[in-house]
Formats: structure tokens, sequence, C-alpha cells
């Protein structure tokens, strides 16, 4: 049996990384404890269930995962999903719904570890970026708006933008002017504080490590701020809506309570919330793992998230995955090993069993600007300028993706985009690119025809095939030739050279076998020229050679100089 | 305005050609007659609605259509996805499943207009050609047993092949031996005069040709006899199930009835048939217009099924095509232009002016015989004997699509193909073949090391790639190059060799622009050599080349002796 991931690391521990990653655990544990309880209340969930989630799935991946700095557990896009995917089976408050977050952890969890096993890390590769990144910028705009609703002080709900438009539309008479004022004053606060906080500090002659770190402590001042002044002014007789009393104690260790039509409902978006999730994740891990020049496996992350999942379904909590800000903090406050995370699980259970009577005043609109700061971090419109300048099958794709999650929510959006993507790539390289090709004057080089002066016989057609031959292409390929022969007469040999056709599958094969039998028909004889070695080991394989009228060279200047001194 | 595609064989019409098409309308007409009435049958459908789709919607293709030869009308394959797509909204026999079918005709013709008028011909090139036959031996198979019930003259149904095989064995010990026998007796004589008859009356001194209409005349006058027989006999009161009556005259002009729901079931089937319908027929059209340097206009051809379905859908038919046994029969008898599919059109107006009383007494075991012996040449198991022996994936694809077919139903069966041929390809190409490379002594020529003799550098590492790089690949770039780079020491250059390269897409621009970041921060520099024309174009509107630590050489060995001669 292999080792477990975390042997990497425990065996190595020593007081020095222990040192570092107290620092780091205690800077996340802060970060983290609004965070939990934000992305709760974005799932519709009790703000505890967002602790429970940040506990144990931590120490899981600790375990299990390859990553030393990612920091795992509620994230803001796989939050909205379980929001989304939850609300399709439940009604939000009632013990179903929460059941049924804990039901699409396990699943989750579950497909995750399964795909592990099987080494399946490769899917992540159907998701091309542009895509992910249209995806989570279309998700930051919804999860955005709908925190309006809370920022206002008012009832609206809705999966879509127009559904949240709408909502919000109806119901903005009734904005609860508090509630709005303490949400304006948080926003300002917190987005001031983290473009400009730090360097103030550093100006004021504080070093610049102290200074980030009072900088990343913002947040928790701003909660503690807002719930001393929603107790002195008793908001909460004013309309302003309080987290209110969060069970005090660690998570019971309780096993999913499972219902089989729950579970059909819910296995497509625990697919997605999985492959979601995993690719945020990996991302993360990867990006920081280059920095220091350390390897994230794909299937022990499948693995590791598997698990962390599991935990999270065993210990009441929901869907978790890697957090891009959190784990870039404990990235930059010197985290060293996966006992950074660890440690960060003890900073939360703490907090869940003695700091939550001290939350019963915390204004849930202080929750919902941290959760509207945070994503607007994940909010990139570049991507799609970037990619109208470089592409238009990749500009499509995202706009595709954006337009659907925007207004038909994050499951079909996300679907959507992995088909559009694929879609394109297909159709990108169904007419593939080709070139009537002669010899360059005094060389062995061929060219295109209508790029360079080269010489061409009145007796022989070359193509160059500048595209691998499979289904997709296999009918042009016929129509290439076709149309090339009836603009020329007195062709008696065809010459087809694939020196850029890196595969021929068995429809391409059958395409190339009615050509042949077609040129045949009118007399002219059909040859390849400079056919890889691994296209050439499949067409072995086929009928196609036993059936070739004319042969197979290895280089196009060979085939010309012996195809010229027989006629 | 373009012009209508039947001026082109209008405008040359003369009494030659009129005659030619008078032969080849009679000889079809004489097969379609049995043809129309048992692929009603199959299709669950009274024995009229067969004649129906067999008049309109052949005028409707002669109008529109761009095949000279194919013969529209109710096809094996497509009356099965009708009985299976109808099946699911209504019970067979009742009026509502007569209104299904002719709706689903509605929307496949519409659909296919549809596709035609945005010039979506090309979609059928994501149906590989395997996966097609797969399909169709499938759809063969299930055919087949579906009519063992007649033949046995027993009642059973399903749409798979555990069903219908269960269903069978339940009923088998009802077997009715009249309508065995009368089966029996039909399948040996059409079976053997398929394959010996035209032989024979050639060695009997007949001229082929006219040997071979009189073989073809052998379903007809299997009907004739059986239907004497049935006559005769009293065949009715002994269990044979018969035709029956059939209503006399022409189908009147009627105007689909139209219901929500039913549309919405059947839209999604109706887009299979239309898809299944044209893959087929294009096929048929291209194959027979090669032997004659006809072309087929694939956009133009949906346009023509699209009309011939409307029409068939306006006349009180279901689902039609262009079906291959058919086309070939025609083909072979001389037909010139699509008059003789009008002229067709006519003997079947004809028949189902006058002769459907005399079909009174025809035994429906005749007709269930007649759809076994036509469908036997779908089968085709061959198909996956060579895709074995070609290649794995493509071999995957049939079988996946054969089993799903036969186990989960047609449109199962036909959409999984599609996506098991969409995902093994984009799997095939996910991890590209790479190969580092050195030069080989004495020339400019750069080739594998580990398959040649060649010199490399210490400090430069050449990596040819062969496959176009896009998001399906792109991770795996990024890791070959760190993999490759681990394993050496002192490299300061990495040249990426790109002649196979035919297209970069924006995910892996952003992935080289990874290795180009992660390669200098370890102080190695990325080069690029030979990258094609367009690949270069598209590059140029990217951040890579700004970004890139080295340069891009037109040939790798410009790259090499620069490198060389500066370190």
């Amino acid at each position: 049996m292999t080792k477990l991931p975390c042997w990497n690391w425990l065996r190595l521990y020593n007081r020095q990384t222990l040192g570092s990653d107290l620092v780091a655990a205690m800077i996340v544990t802060i970060m983290l404890i609004p965070q939990s309880l934000a992305y709760a209340l974005l799932a519709g969930l009790p703000p505890e269930m967002g602790l429970y989630a940040s506990i144990l799935p931590l120490i899981a991946y600790a375990i299990f995962g390859t990553s030393r700095t990612l920091s795992v557990g509620p994230v803001a896009v796989v939050s909205l999903m379980t929001a989304t995917a939850v609300g399709n089976v439940a009604q939000q408050g009632t013990v179903d719904y929460a059941t049924a977050a804990i039901t699409l952890a396990l699943l989750s969890g579950l497909i995750l570890l399964f795909l592990g096993f099987i080494r399946f890390g490769f899917v992540t590769n159907f998701l091309s970026h542009p895509v992910v990144s249209g995806f989570i910028t279309a998700s930051g705009v919804l999860i955005a708006l709908s925190q309006l609703s809370h920022i206002l002080g008012v009832a609206a709900s809705g999966k879509t933008l127009p559904e949240l438009a709408f909502s919000l539309a109806t119901v903005i008479g009734a904005t609860n002017p508090y509630t709005l004022s303490v949400g304006l004053c948080c926003l300002l606060i917190l987005h001031w504080s983290r473009g400009h906080l730090a360097k103030r500090l550093e100006r004021l002659g504080l070093t610049p490590l102290l200074a980030g770190a009072l900088a990343k402590c913002v947040p928790v001042a701003v909660i503690v701020m807002s719930t001393l002044i929603a107790y002195a002014l008793e908001l909460d007789a004013r309309g302003v809506e309080l987290v209110g009393a969060i069970p005090q104690g660690m998570p019971a260790f309780s096993q999913p309570h499972i219902e089989w039509t729950v579970i059909r409902e819910l296995i497509l978006p625990a697919l997605l919330v999985a492959l979601i999730g995993f690719v945020e994740s990996v991302s993360v891990g990867r990006t920081l793992g280059a920095k220091r020049r350390e390897r994230i496996d794909a299937n022990q992350e499948l693995i590791g998230l598997g698990a962390a999942n599991l935990a999270s379904a065993f210990s009441g909590g929901f869907p978790v995955t890697g957090g891009f800000s959190r784990s870039v903090v404990n990235f930059d406050a010197g985290a060293k090993t996966q006992g950074a995370s660890a440690l960060t699980a003890v900073g939360i259970a703490l907090t869940a069993l003695f700091l939550t009577p001290a939350l019963y005043y915390l204004p849930k609109v202080t929750l919902a600007a941290t959760i509207v700061i945070a994503v607007s971090t994940l909010i990139d419109w570049k991507i799609i300028k970037t990619a109208w300048d470089y592409d238009q099958a990749d500009f499509m794709a995202i706009v595709i993706t954006i337009v659907l999650t925007l207004t038909l929510g994050v499951e079909i959006g996300v679907m959507s985009g992995v088909g559009a993507s694929i879609s394109l790539h297909l159709y990108r390289t169904m007419r593939p690119h080709f070139a009537i090709v002669g010899t360059v004057p005094g060389t062995e080089h061929y060219r295109n025809i209508d790029r360079h002066k080269v010489l061409t016989h009145h007796n022989i057609l070359s193509i160059r095939i500048d595209e691998s031959l499979y289904f997709a292409n296999a009918a042009f390929l016929e129509e290439i030739v076709d149309t090339e022969l009836s603009q020329r007469d007195g062709i008696e040999h065809v010459i087809l050279m694939c020196p850029a056709v890196n595969m021929i599958d068995l429809s391409a094969v059958e395409a190339l076998q009615e050509v042949n039998s077609r040129l045949l028909e009118r007399g002219v004889k059909l040859h390849l020229s400079e056919v890889k070695g691994p296209v050439m080991d499949a067409l072995k394989r086929s009928a196609l050679l036993l059936q070739l009228s004319g042969n197979v060279y290895l280089s196009h200047h060979a085939a010309v100089l012996e195809l010229t001194q027989k006629s």
C-alpha cells in the first residue's frame, strides 16, 4: 500500500514548521470565521453549518490531499451551486433543506472519491479554461446580486439574473434604512481596507508583514464592530436581521439521512459541484505549488477533496473545496505544510465551542457585505476581451457560458459551457486547413502554391492536409479532393502529403478508401506521402493500404520524383 | 432568388428521359407497395398511412431535393424510431397514436428545414461512420425481433432486446401454426429469390435485365399469392391476422392536430429522427451521385427532406427519408431524374385509389417477412471486426452504440454513440504524442532521440509536439515540460518544435504563458520553432509573444544554431 500523503509532511515536522504553520493558521482562522458563516448564509443554511464545514473537512484534506497550502472549506461558487441544487428539492429553512445540503456533500464526496480511485483526474481537461473563467464570473455576478437583498434588508430570491432582478424590483420599496446603512458602511470599510489599508499602515511606520496581517483582520473587526453596534442600538427592534442563536459546541458525528428520491434529484448537481469544485481547487493548488516547485497530483487531489466532502457530510456540513483567496492568504502568511490547515480546524472548533454566543447580535447584512467584497475578485470581464482578440470560437464559448449562467442558472450554464467548447473545437477541426503544394525551385521543399512561387507538374496534384483526419472532417476530405480535381485537367496522380496528420480514425480511413475508389474510376491514382510513424502503424491494420491504387512515400519529394520519371 | 433544384432536371426533360424514368418508376412502385404497408406496420400505424407517406413526400423531394435517383419514403430504421417515440406518448391503435406520428413528421420536417436554412448540413459530420453503422445494425436486430411476433402469430411488444425477448418468451406457447407456416414460406421464398432467382432465370436464357426485373417482382408475387391463399383457405378464421379494410382513395390534405404537451415530448425524438434520416439519406445520395458524378448539396438535401416530411405530415403520413435498397433499385432500373420519383408517386396514388380492396385478405405475416428480409441487409457485424482490428477507440464507440441501442432503445443508443465518439476523440487527443528531438548528424533534420542516433546539446531541450494544442491537452503540455525538465540538469533553453501544431486555442495560449513564466522563474528561456502561418497569426493576437522569454524561429535548426553560438 502506498503511504498516505500526510506522511510526506508529518515525518519532517519540527518546531520551525509548526511555528510557521501556527502563524498562518491564526490568520486564516480569523479570515475563515466570517467567510464560513457568510457562505452558509449564501447556501441558504444555518450559520453553524458553515463552521461545521470548516473543521473536519480541513483535517480530512490535511491527511489525504497533496497541496501543502490549499485552504479547504466553504467557497462562494460551490455555495451558490448548493443553494441552486438544494432549492430544487426542498424549501429553504426546513430540516429537509439542510438534510439535502448534507446529502449533496455526501454525493459529491463519493463521486470525487470514485473518480480518484479510477484515476480520472484528467476529466478536468474537458473544461476549457475560458469557459471556467466565464462561469465563475457569471456566478460572481449572481452571488453579488443574491446578497443585495440582505444589504437592502428585503426578502428577494431567485436563481437567475432576471429572477433576481425582478424579485428585487418588486420589494425594493421595502428597503430597511438601518440595514442599508450598516451594509453600506461595511462595504465601504471592507473595500477601502482591501485596497489601501496595508499601504497606509506601512507609511505610518509598520513593517509590511504586520501591516498586511492587520489589514487581514479588518473583516473580523467589522464583524465585532457591527455586532457591538447592533447590540448597543438594539438594531433588531428596527428590523435589522441578526444571525441569532447558534448552537454551541462541536458538530455531532451524524450519519446523513438518505432518501432515494432526493438522491436521484441531486446526483447531477452533485457531479457538477464535484467537477467545478475540483477544477477550481486544482488550479489554485497548481498555481501555489508551482511557486515552490511542489507537484499536485490530480488523482490524489480527487481523493483528498472527496474525503473532505465526506467528512463534511458526516459532521453536518455542506459541500466544500479549496478556495482561492484563503489559500493565497495561507501561502503568504507562511504556511509550510497541511499542518496549517489542521491548526485552522482547531481554531474554528474553538470558535464553535466558545464564541458562538458572541455572534448572536451579528447582523446578517455584515456577512452579505463580506460576500460581495469576496466575490468581486472572482469577476473577470477581461477574459471576454482577451478571447475576442484571440479567437472567435473561444469568445463564443465564453459568451454562451456567461449568458446562459446568468439567464438559466449555474447548472445549465456550466453544462452548456462544456458543450459549447467541445462543439466549437470539433467545428474548428471540421474543415481542416489544406494547401495545394509545389516544389520551391532548386530545393526539396514543397509549399503552398498560393503563397509561394513554386513548380507544379501538369499530371500531379499535391495536397497537403494540415489536420488530423477523423469523423468530423472525413466527409470534408472527400469534398476537397473532388473540388480540386474538378478544377484541373489531365491529372493522373493525387498525392496527399500528411506531415501534419497526427491521427486517422476509422471514419477517415473509410473516407480515404472512398476517395481511392472514386479516383480509380476516373483513372487517377492516389498516393500518400510523409505519413507519420504512429499513423502508418494504424493504417497497416486497415484495408486501405491493400486497396490503395498508388504508393506510400517517405518524403513528398521522393513521390514527385518517381511519378514524374514514370510518366 | 435561386432557382428550385427541380429546374435542373425539368428544363432538360425529354421523351428519352421520360422513358427511362417510367421504367424505373414502375419497378420501384412494385417494390414500394409492400414496403410502405410493411413499414407502417413496423411503426405501429394503419397500412394506409404507409401509402400516404409514399405519395406527396416523393413529389416534394422531386421538387426540392438534389439527388436524381434517391427514393424517398418510409424506411425501416426511421419507422422503428417512430414506433419508439410515438409509443411513449400514446397507446398503439388509438387516434392519438396516429396523430402523434403525424406530429413527429411535422416536427422532423420543420427541424430539417430550419437546419437547411441556417446551412447546418455539416452537423452530420459529428456522427462518426462506425457509430452510424453500429446503430443501424442494432436497429436491424430490434426490427427483425419485433417482427418475430407477427411471424409467430402472437402479441409481443417491447422497445429493447431484453423487453422483446422476455415478451416473446412468455407468449411463444401461443404460436399460431397457420401464421407461422405462411411466415416461413414467405421468408424462404423471399430469401431464396434474393440470392439466386436472377441467376437461375439467366441460365434459363432470359436477358440479365429481364431476369433482374422479374426477381424484383417476387415480393409483390408473394403478396398476391399469400393474399389468394388467405382468401381461399379462409385463414382469418384460423387466427391468421389480415391487413383488413384500408380506406380507399387519396389522403385528405389535413392540417396536423397540434398539442403542446405532445410536441414537448416529441421534440427530442424528432431531432433524432431528422438527423438519422438525413445521415442515412445523404450517404445513399452521395454513393449513387458519385457513380454518375452528380453533386449532392447537403444543405439543399436538408430542405428537400424537410419538405418531404412536411408533405407527409400534411397528407396523413409519418416520417420519411431516402431509403438505401429502393434507391439502388431506382438507380439500377435506369432512373435519370427526380421524374422517376414523381412517377412512382403517381403509381402509389393509383394503388391507394383502386387497389386497396384487393389488400383486404393480405396476411400481416407476409409484410413481417418482407421487413425481416429487408433489414437483414442492414445488419453488418463486420464493422465490429474492422474496428477491433483498426483502433480501440473506434471499437469502443461501436460497441457502446450497439449494446446501448439493443438494451436501452434507439434514442439512448444513438445519443450515447455520438457522445462516445466525441469523448473518445477528445480522450485520444488529450495526451498528445511528443518527442524529445536531436540533430541527425550531418543534416538539418531533427528526429526523436529514442528512435534515432542524434546529437543533442547539454543546455538545450528540444520538444516536438505532434498535436494541435487546445483545452483538452493544455494541462498535459505543462506536465510534459515539467517532467522532461526535471529529468535533466543544466538546461538553459527549451524549444517547442511545432510543425504539427495545426491550432492553438486560448486555453493552450494560457498554458504556454504559464509554462513560460514557470521556466523564467528557474532561469530557463522558452522558444518556439516552425510555427505554422495560421497558428502564428493567432499567436500575434495574444499576449504570449510579448511575454515569451525566448524567440520564435522559422526552422528548428536556426534555433539550435543561434542558441549554441550564443552560449
